[in-house]
């Protein structure tokens, strides 16, 4: 077991590498060839553009600004200095609420570290059981100052019991206070902001296929049947997924002639050659250049054949629609009713924002959603519990024997001593690593196949699934010893009263591993998220060999976004350490603080300057942070019970009986309180801002506004001439149906307002000044341009490439 | 344990007691006298008058008529005779799908009892493990026939596997198709139910009190705003309890004073006395009738006073409202919607039928409801489990050493030896038997406590509560031995999967018992209900001392309803008996296929000629029942696999860990499929009744229509003239609001609409001509009457005797 020491030793090595993280950081960040890796956001918004201009030569690539230098740390101040409305402006309520987690683990914590460290040590350690165990047990100092030094029926647990309480009484607090304030929050966003198309508009699924109508036609019918007074028009859903194929094959295409054309401009002396076999290993040797163009002439015709068989066969068109109605509460009231007879037709939901929508699972038929749940369910079971079975199997094969089996021309260099023990150690290891580094890739796939509709559903379905990955494997693997599967073959004999019992005496010998943990994923971790890696390397891969205008190197800056699925998951792990180990043994608090503030200042600086959220869903995740982290006061309080029950204190054990089911109606509570505020959108709102439109705004022409939002985004990276064709499409479709509504044909002619739908983090209206520019920054002798370019590129708007 | 000749005796017994009950019942329900008990239906329905008109004074009283005796069990045929379609109309939806509910059990268990005695019999009865055993175990003849006598390892369990899966896809199949009937049968109902208040109506809680603003007018602007097309008006609720009550007093104080002046009559010799102390045992001796009449009108000042106070005063205006809507769709759409932006302010639900109403639940508090249902949900787990404690307790306290210190001058009468025999054998079972009785209201009064404001939910809440009741201390009770707190106690300390196994293990033991079980409660017991013993006595009672005219006798007969809190779960243990032990002793099958028989007859006797339903729910209760077949069908798939891996059948056991999931699949797809029509009520059918509404009836005032449908019932049991001055109150009120509506005073002067709005079990537009008369009954020389009178006394629409 490891002493105070040993973590001292641990702790400074892990301060130095996560110093030396931030210290390359700072170097990094300083130079204008990385400008645009590490201040993407400011290029989105158009705060920034290329720091290539003027100056030498030399200042284009490297800051040659010593001072700037001196003051490497102050990223962290600036990162404080924007306010919460003004992230809400500049990132999206999402980023402002991802970040409130954090400081809202510093709010849980620090009254309860204060408390702990104060009351639980002294107790713990006059206690001094373990002084005089010590020469048959090996325990550590760590251990001097936790549960385990308390006596066996002593009368101190009552001390621990009653900190439970109070934390679990000043822990549902707060909760309780942070989902209030978040969920006005969101109501006041969502009441703040300008006309956007998913405020008009719901997802209707299901719809029924009838024989002689078109899937357009009864659209129309039903719902002017139905909601004669609030239906507006609906947009049709062709299934583009072939042809999205088509046009990203293309796009690889265009990448390679762009970089042979490149190569060749840099020395024209040697035209560039490829062999047109398998991955160009073999084959007949051609010119790149001819080769690359005439394959993207073929997929060309390809894809404009292509599109054209979507636009025009009836049967490309799938049964799901947005339908859009005249004002926000026809649409609010059609998405929270049932419309049909039979409740499997004629779904209907909010439509997810336009930039938010999973194209690519709107054309998998409704029924055979139930299969998809029921098998992802019983997979992802089977992943949490069995995933070391295929892992042991590759292992299996991949030990020294099996490699010599297959490959015995290997021998010699295998049997050489360094490399068979360097094998040895290592390839057992690699296939967990490899696994481990797929994970939430393979849980993604797995939530797609799940048929989710929204990006920001994806998202959170992902991040529930490595939430129980992570539970299950990280913090019940690492108490209790083994895999998870004989966890679960244990867990499945044991009594359900034993449990708890058996974890809950790990529990406090554990700490150390914890705490190493927290200093190792959360401090250098941390850290080496502010470094963006990755994201330097390839766009200095890409701006080498791709980047030919200033529209490429925009396009090969990746901002990235917050990566919910996996920061959300390792950010309950946190919650769920620090909740457990309050009592246990306090001194782990202080380290989880410590990751609290830093992952914030990190963070927040990431947010403000890089990332670009792919979407805004509103602070849709809320609810499960919510439920997660009272699923961790859940398990501390069981934990705590089971620990008790082996310290012989009896009489004091039952006192706890009565928090998990205290713990469970605050639950039930707060759900009911406030959850519909996430999933419903009130009548009354609805409401009131219709009439702020029809008073502001009364002779606006919604359906121009409309058109188009809820296109396949594919359609829309064509030139304007073929967009006018899918409309003239649309609007004879509009003429077809012959109902007497007053359809204007003028939306041809009228500007597309699809700029304005798509971008809205900081409406007009708001005189938004930033009070934070990266001064140390504008080293290069350009003007600041602050002036907010609303009509961003329409190309930002959607990223076909994000389907994977 | 019982052998096959000990059941034969059991079943001589249970039928011929059951024969005893049928015979006592064919001969009793001939006579005249007895005419209202067993026939009030048609009493109530108009079909009939009283019996004693005509004939000699003789036949007035007894049957005369003694070829009527020689067919007393023609009532069989007869109950069997009236279609489905006519038990809706005679009877309602509940009634009639309360009924196939037998039928589905009669069509589940056919098939499979034929084929499991076909198959499974011969099959355990040739394996013979047990005549080998027979010296050390006491077997039974019927563990013969069961899967106990199939040697363990055999390959003959692949058969039982085999049957279980044919059986569950039979019970699946069957499931689908009832819930899909019963679904489409519920839309038909209410799609061809005549214009009635509760379809254009919405109970909104939890209207916020705002300050200088009276409930109803935040109720009109709030509707007027976020509704304002379809908001029509809304009644709003007066907290009556405390007046209900002092009409319940003083109604029980006029039956003394009826019973006093009847036998006054009776004997004009002596006129009634009695002493004005405790119960009339002592106390100053006054004349009685001089005594109730001063005290009856004494009441009618006070309940005079309380309504004046309740109706001004505006703190007896609960938080709570009946608002209705100008059509169907705004309801439905108001109905299914949030209308606020916090969650818990402005909760619409559909309102219940008026009569279906619990009208003192409106007078809770919301913000108790969270509170009330957790500790009604741990008081149910207590009950369930810890209801022997108490009993116990009880129990100690009222033995014989108990009795002698509390009472020694009992001393000389206890220690006689034949007394105390009895009373040492009675009294330990007293207690039990005395809380067996009371368990139903128990429950009832728990359901209330929860706070549901209709009497149909308070029913099916109290249903699941005894169903939870029966499944652990008659299922599970009889199975594993010891109290329920003890098996809980030991499944607490058990590991997960020993639990099945436990339980599986003695489930063939108990065949015989739950086979004596189904004859003394399935049959004798069904044949005591068709008696209605309880009602005989206290019909004839009342008539004796209270009946003076012939609406008290009207009053006297009590038709009752189908008592769903108790009868549908011991039909739903009857269905798990039934599917757990299909597979392990099939020979308990025709035993439950005689009790779903024989009581289909029963019940559809009772319903088309006994009871009266208090409510219309449209058979809400059947997605309860289907989810507890299929829970059941669950538990059975559990404890076969426990029953099999103790036969160390490792090889076939697995093959059963597929069966549950896919059980739980299916009920997931029932739920999505068939639920959304017993919670919701689709927009396309509102509209289209809608649309339907207004081409037959363009000027209909709805208003006028809806005008006191949901006023509490109570102020509707006064004299025309003061309902007129709740109306003009309520038009004061309209007026007050100065909202331009065209609200039509008219409605003092149109006809009160509320027998329309009660009654409409048989919609006047459906010609029904009954085709079973119950003719052998026509005895006495009156004309039958078989016209539907429609306009039934108006008192029968509103029982608020039912208010406990």
């Amino acid at each position: 077991m490891a002493t105070l020491g040993d973590i001292g030793v641990s702790a400074l090595i892990n301060i130095l590498s996560a110093f030396a993280f931030l210290l390359a950081f700072a170097l990094l960040r300083i130079q204008p060839i990385n400008d645009r890796v590490y201040f993407p956001k400011w290029y989105i918004n158009g705060g920034r553009t290329s720091p290539r201009r003027g100056g030498n030569f030399v200042a284009k690539f490297v800051n040659l600004n010593f001072m700037t230098y001196l003051t490497f740390l102050n990223w962290m101040p600036q990162a404080l200095k924007m306010s919460e409305t003004e992230i809400i402006n500049h990132a999206g309520l999402d980023s402002a609420v991802f970040l409130r987690i954090y400081t809202l683990g510093i709010k849980i914590f620090v009254p309860i570290t204060v408390v702990a460290l104060l009351i639980l040590i002294p107790v713990n350690v006059s206690s001094g059981t373990l002084f005089f165990l010590r020469k048959e047990l090996v325990v550590s100092d760590i251990d001097k100052l936790s549960i385990s030094n308390v006596r066996p029926e002593s009368i101190r647990f009552f001390v621990h019991i009653g900190l439970e309480y109070l934390f679990t009484i000043w822990i549902c607090y707060m909760l309780y206070k942070e989902y209030d304030n978040v969920a006005t929050m969101r109501l006041h966003f969502l009441a703040s902001q300008r006309r956007r198309a998913e405020q008009f508009t719901v997802v209707v699924r299901n719809v029924p296929q009838m024989s002689g109508h078109s899937i357009s036609d009864s659209l129309d019918h039903f719902f002017k049947t139905n909601h004669p007074d609030y239906y507006l028009c609906h947009q049709a859903v062709y299934n583009a997924n072939k042809f999205a194929k088509l046009v990203r094959k293309r796009d690889r295409l265009q990448n390679w002639l762009d970089y042979n054309q490149l190569k060749f401009e840099r020395h024209p002396e040697k035209r560039p050659t490829k062999k047109t076999g398998f991955l160009g290993l073999w084959g007949e040797r051609v010119d790149s250049i001819d080769f690359y163009k005439h394959q993207v002439k073929e997929f060309d015709e390809k894809v404009a054949l292509e599109r054209q068989k979507v636009l025009k066969d009836p049967k490309s068109i799938l049964p799901v629609a947005f339908v859009s109605f005249k004002s926000r509460w026809g649409a609010a009231v059609c998405a929270q009713t049932q419309q049909s007879k039979n409740p499997t037709l004629w779904l209907t939901n909010w439509a997810p924002e336009p930039r938010d929508v999973y194209w690519r699972n709107l054309a998998i038929p409704f029924f055979s959603l139930t299969i998809r749940k029921l098998i992802i369910s019983l997979s992802v079971f089977a992943l949490v519990f069995f995933y070391m079975i295929p892992i042991a199997f590759v292992q299996s094969l991949a030990n020294l024997e099996g490699l010599e089996r297959v490959a015995p021309f290997l021998r010699p260099v295998i049997e050489l001593k360094f490399i068979k023990s360097f094998l040895q150690g290592f390839l057992p290891g690699l296939a967990l690593k490899i696994f481990l580094y797929i994970l939430p890739t393979i849980l993604m796939i797995m939530s797609k196949i799940e048929g989710h509709i929204a990006l920001s559903t994806l998202e959170r379905r992902a991040s529930a699934k490595y939430y129980y990955f992570m539970l299950v494997n990280v913090f019940l693997g690492s108490i209790v010893t083994g895999t998870a599967f004989e966890q679960l073959h244990s867990f499945l004999h044991q009594s359900p009263t034993q449990i708890p019992r058996t974890i809950g005496v790990s529990i406090p010998m554990k700490a150390t591993f914890f705490i190493t943990y927290i200093m190792i994923d959360g401090w250098a971790g941390i850290a080496s998220e502010i470094l963006r890696l990755k994201p330097l390397v390839i766009f200095h891969l890409k701006n080498m060999f791709l980047v030919k205008t200033e529209r490429d190197r925009e396009k090969a800056m990746d901002p990235g976004s917050v990566d919910y699925p996996e920061t959300l998951p390792s950010l309950q792990l946190y919650f769920l350490l620090g909740i457990v180990y309050a009592v246990v043994t306090p001194i782990l608090l202080p380290f989880i603080l410590v990751f609290f503030a830093f992952a914030y200042l990190v963070y927040r600086h990431q947010i403000i300057n890089v990332y670009n959220p792919q979407y805004e869903s509103g602070a849709a995740f809320w609810p499960h942070v919510h439920s997660r982290i009272l699923a961790s006061l859940l398990i501390s309080q069981l934990l705590l019970m089971g620990l008790l029950s082996t310290k012989k204190a009896a009489n004091s054990t039952p006192l706890l009986v009565i928090l998990p089911i205290l713990t469970l109606a605050f639950h039930k509570y707060c759900k009911n309180r406030f959850e519909p505020a996430f999933r419903k959108y009130p009548l009354e709102e609805a409401m009131a801002k219709d009439i702020m439109d029809r008073t502001t705004e009364p002779d606006l022409n919604l359906k121009a506004f409309l058109a188009d939002a809820y296109l396949h985004p594919i359609f829309q990276t064509f030139e304007e001439e073929e967009l006018v064709e899918v409309r003239v499409d649309k609007v004879r479709v509009d003429r077809q149906q012959s109902y007497a509504d007053n359809a204007p044909t003028s939306d041809l002619s009228s500007p597309s307002p699809r700029h304005d739908v798509y971008h809205s983090t900081s409406p007009p209206h708001h005189s938004y000044q930033p009070t934070s520019p990266p001064q140390d920054v504008y080293y290069h002798g350009s003007t600041p341009q602050y002036a907010y370019n609303l009509s961003s590129p329409p190309h930002y708007g959607y990223h076909y490439e994000a389907e994977p």
